[in-house]
This record gives C-alpha cells, sequence and structure tokens, in this order.
C-alpha cells in the first residue's frame, strides 16, 4: 500500500443506516467524493445485498484502498463485507460505526495514511466521542462531562 | 425516579441519521413501543427542530424518564436536547450513539432500571461494540479481533 494512498468509504448497514449517517455527515462537512451508501432494507435479499456491495466497491475502485463501515459487528452487511475483504489487502472493516468515527475518517484522509492508521484514529475518536451529557458538576461523570 | 420507571427514547440528529439509525434497530428487533426519531433535514431551522423535539417528547411523556439519543456532541439536535433536558430530571442525553448503544438500551429497558444506569451500560455497549475486524491473528488488534 503506497504512503500516498486514496481511501474510499463504503457504508453500510440494516435498514436506511447507511444513508441516513451518510446524509448527517454531508450535511455537516459537505458533499464528499469517494464516499457511498449501501442499504439493506427488509425487503431485499442478502443475495441483493452482496450484489450491491460487490458493485459498490467495484466503483470505488480507482481509489487505492476502501474502509467498509458496518452498522453493527455481526449481520448480513458486516458478515458480506468482512467476506468480500477477505480476498483483498487494501480493505479494512470497521463495525459499530458512530458519526464521530466517520468525521475523524473522513477529516484525515486526505493525510492519505494507510488505512489502518486512518481506522484506528477513527475508532479511537468514534469511542472517545460516545458518552452522556451531565449538566452539573454534581451529575457529570466520566462518560459525558461538558465543560 | 421510581425503581419500576418506564422508559422512552427519542433519537435526533443531522439529516436521516435518527430514523436511519431507528430503521436498523427495527429491522433487527423488530418495532418498539415508546421509540422515535426526530430528524433534522438541511431544510430545517434550529426553531423548527425545537419545535420537533419539544412535540416529540411531550408525545412521550406518558413514560416515566426519557433518554435522548444524539448523533454527535454539539450541534442543533444535540444543543436543543440538552437545553430541554435542562428543566428536567427525568431526562438524559447521550451523544455519538451508534447501533449497539441503543440495541443495549432496548434491550435492558424492560428491567425498569434508572435511566442513569441504563444510559451506562448502553455507553459500554456501544464503546466495546465499535471496532475493526481482524481477518487473521497476524492482522489482530485490540479493536477488532473476531473469534
Amino acid at each position: 500500500m503506497r504512503a500516498s494512498a486514496s481511501t474510499a468509504i463504503l457504508v453500510t448497514g440494516h435498514g436506511q443506516f447507511a444513508s441516513g449517517l451518510v446524509s448527517a455527515l454531508e450535511l455537516i462537512m459537505g458533499p464528499q467524493t469517494n464516499l457511498m451508501a449501501v442499504d439493506f432494507p427488509g425487503t431485499d435479499t442478502a443475495t441483493e445485498l452482496t450484489e450491491h456491495l460487490t458493485s459498490a466497491m467495484a466503483s470505488l475502485s480507482t481509489a487505492d484502498q476502501v474502509a467498509v463501515f458496518c452498522d453493527l459487528r455481526g449481520g448480513s452487511p458486516f458478515n458480506v463485507a468482512t467476506s468480500l475483504a477477505s480476498d483483498r489487502d487494501d480493505v479494512a472493516v470497521l463495525f459499530g460505526v458512530n458519526l464521530p468515527t466517520l468525521m475523524e475518517f473522513i477529516g484525515r484522509r486526505s493525510r492519505a495514511a494507510e488505512v489502518e492508521t486512518l481506522s484506528t484514529a477513527a475508532i479511537a475518536a468514534g469511542r472517545d466521542g460516545l458518552g452522556r451529557f451531565a449538566l452539573t458538576t454534581a451529575q457529570a461523570d466520566d462518560e459525558g462531562d461538558w465543560a
């Protein structure tokens, strides 16, 4: 993998998770290139999902590496993504993603780092960006302090 | 807050984040009661969002307590949610939520615990459920081991 690698992002999940997450990201950070959402609505079969993910992955093939963002560890979107990734060393699969994970990844990818490096930073930001708001010092806990 | 408290969940976020996350949850766990999504599309103003969240909160008022799930710490959905919660001691606001957070919260809420207890468990599950898939032992890291 080149140090100057370009990185595409494919988001997938049950229902409209993927298109919903991407809509939030683009509302905040503006339209993005090399970012695709593949939904898995209840009306689709796993075979159709595989076709849609394979097609999306092929359309992103101009990028040097791909990060697949899944809603959940387990379930068809994750299972198909990991199956497709197993044939390639330029694809990373993240699971349980939230908006801070995606924002961090996109904020960093122009630095052209390897997908593993980007993923590690994005996951750390995602975990750090998940918590509970505490209004007062008395209510504050480690999860959600807010200055 | 009663030990036998019933708990409603309100999901909100930019774009279609909220409806997307709820669609994924209900595809996996089935239709839920006392669960609402309030989207904040780019065409809405913050005033309209405040009206929608206030209205949703009122419609959930038959529950003893409410957990508001936000896409992000900061931004209009989070800011309005924390503003509405500041008047009440029966509302918790979570931010940066992912699907594992919501699944854990819903799986536990029938136990009728206090919203703080449910939130702490859900956030822990959300952080634990966010990671990177590693195909082989050689590639494995702390983020994404998969047996």
